[in-house]
């Protein structure tokens, strides 16, 4: 009961969805077969109309709503969970919504931290790889899985609206929208730049063992700290860490060492401490190389109308007026790009102080968007 | 004859001032004594009236201009040279010109690289945490050696200009003009979280023996080099690396792999690598320090009008448009707070591609505003 009145789609548990089917690689090369983990929320209608497909960005999963402990609800609640669930803006009494994590995730699909079957042992450094285009080619595989030759929608912010983006140029049939938000249509230079240090941190930690960490009972934590904490800089904005953190001191007063003096290098250090306590930096690495890699528009003579007019879908295209990692002038590029190419597209600029992360956040005029267009999905 | 069509203040050699005097730090720690590192180009008139003093940044020195070896001039040329010699802006037939490396540094000033005269051993982490106005006391008393009582200017870019704000707040008299560019009253929250992890990246190499180190024969290199590339990304400009690299290929394919694919992943690794082979890491860690405890607002209740009340030198404030590290806002609120306290102002707002290393380049708009500046200084 109380499931229903919060809102939240209740206990939930992962699903496995093995393919013992060879996974030709965008790289060349060949995964002789795979499992992705998967949760799902709400019930697919009878004609498979329904369903929603969520990707998740460089740190996310596929446990985007629900809980898996209700002793422990609060640290067991999916990262999603403000917009997904009964009465939320992606509704579950209408849709039947699919997360998912990709290959490459350290949640359990198959990845780095699993075991290359043939070798016997954990791929490490071995896993290839994987590009947006591949995450969708298995997208897709999970999708024939469940019965759903065409998604109501696809949907994702940041590396996650690149999925979407994706799907309507390799599957442009099998979706009916796609909803990119604080997304891009490629990384800028300094995008790349700022990755690469996160990767060279890990690289150059040695604990990293040339990402066969794992045997070693070591992992390069260090480096993955760091990774995190920049990264954290790039998701707020300039103007919110100003505004939360300032120039407050944590101890009231400067202490003339490397300890902790101000607020935001305590919240930056913890950030990086927790992160690289449960995320793999295999799959960071992984993952921030599929970030640089994404370009629809290259393989488009480098026109991103030319790439974007194979696409099908419906758009709805959000981004945060502080957001600087993918500023709006980027969801722009798409927004455009689709109007040259007589797509319907909604645009929102939504005014948020919170950076990047707004995606993530229930910001009241966000969540009305997105609600009203999922309102107007029709099944 | 060459020298002089060039504008060349020609072969120099840096000279050491030794003071034996204690000097009592911010931090409540007292230097034994120490020696400053120092250049000078032209020659002090009579009534010393015509010294200028130029502060370096983060990893600059005295080495300001002119060369050391003229079989291998491109090598040895000072930081500054397109600015400072006959001829040139800061025109050392007029002016007596004086670069000084700061404490703390590693390039011959006491630092952490030089030994500690209560242990005969190198100071390393020992060496204390010293500011921007300890530097500038520093400073005065190289001033006095050299029989400099009033600047005709003092200047500087980034943290240098910083330490040109602070002499007009610790030695109000003691100079005329303040050239402060490409500069900030104090860092921002985001500033600071940059330097933090930059300093993470140092402290936690496993080479980096608590600052230890040089006893160990090793140097934290892979620390020093994150920090640097770090670092870089903030030196240019988003619109400049675009425009550089872009999404450029080194060697014109994707290797899917964690070797160089992009250019300006080439370039940033480059950087970091030469950047490593010659900085010291306990000097880098102490210059971000002052760069975060500058700020000179905060002992007079928050209000930098407050602050700045007790300057009386004429200010010059330049600032440049792609500038994101201490963007033109900054800059405006050191001129706002000299304006609000009756002060003689002027101020630059250049148009430059290149973000905050354009203090160190010869934009001719820059040059020609810093050209009617120092001619206008009467002697």
């Amino acid at each position: 009961m109380n499931d229903v009145i919060s809102g939240s789609v209740g206990q939930v548990r992962p699903q496995t969805f093995q393919c013992s089917e060879p996974l030709p690689l965008k790289s060349g090369a060949v995964l002789p077969g795979f499992s992705l983990v998967y949760e799902t929320y709400g019930k697919l209608n009878a004609d498979a109309s329904n369903a929603v497909l969520v990707c998740h960005a460089l740190s996310g999963n596929h446990h985007v709503a629900g809980y898996y402990d209700a002793a422990n609800r609060e640290e067991t609640t999916g990262w999603w969970d403000n917009l997904v669930g009964p009465g939320k803006p992606l509704d579950t009494n209408k849709f039947f919504v699919v997360g998912v994590n990709n290959l490459g995730g350290c949640y359990g699909s198959s990845g780095p931290n699993t075991v290359n079957p043939k070798t016997s042992r954990l791929y490490g450094a071995d896993f290839p790889v994987v590009t947006v285009e591949d995450w969708v080619d298995a997208q897709a595989l999970l999708a024939n899985h469940l019965g759903v030759q065409c998604w109501a929608a696809v949907l994702g912010g940041s590396l996650g609206g690149m999925q979407a983006t994706q799907w309507t140029l390799s599957f442009p049939e099998r979706l009916r929208h796609a909803i990119v938000i604080a997304s891009a249509p490629k990384l800028t230079a300094q995008n790349i730049a700022f990755n690469e240090v996160a990767r060279q941190a890990i690289l150059t930690d040695p604990d990293f063992h040339g990402g066969h960490y794992y045997e070693q009972g070591v992992v390069p934590a260090r480096g993955l700290k760091l990774a995190r904490m920049l990264g954290h800089i790039t998701y707020l904005s300039d103007d919110q860490m100003a505004e939360k953190f300032g120039r407050s001191l944590k101890d009231g007063a400067l202490k003339y060492s490397y300890d902790t003096d101000f607020q935001i290098e305590s919240y930056l250090r913890y950030q990086g401490e927790k992160f690289s306590g449960y995320f793999d930096a295999n799959t960071y690495l992984l993952t921030t190389k599929a970030l640089d890699y994404f370009d629809p528009a290259a393989q488009a003579g480098g026109s991103l109308d030319a790439a974007l007019a194979q696409a099908k879908a419906d758009f709805l295209v959000v981004a945060f007026t502080t957001d600087w990692r993918f500023s709006p002038e980027r969801s722009r590029e798409i927004m455009t790009a689709l109007v040259h190419n007589g797509r319907r597209v909604s645009y929102a600029e939504i005014d948020s102080v919170h950076g990047h992360d707004s995606f993530l956040l229930d910001d009241a005029q966000y969540h009305a968007v997105l609600r009203t267009y999922f309102d107007e999905v029709v099944l």
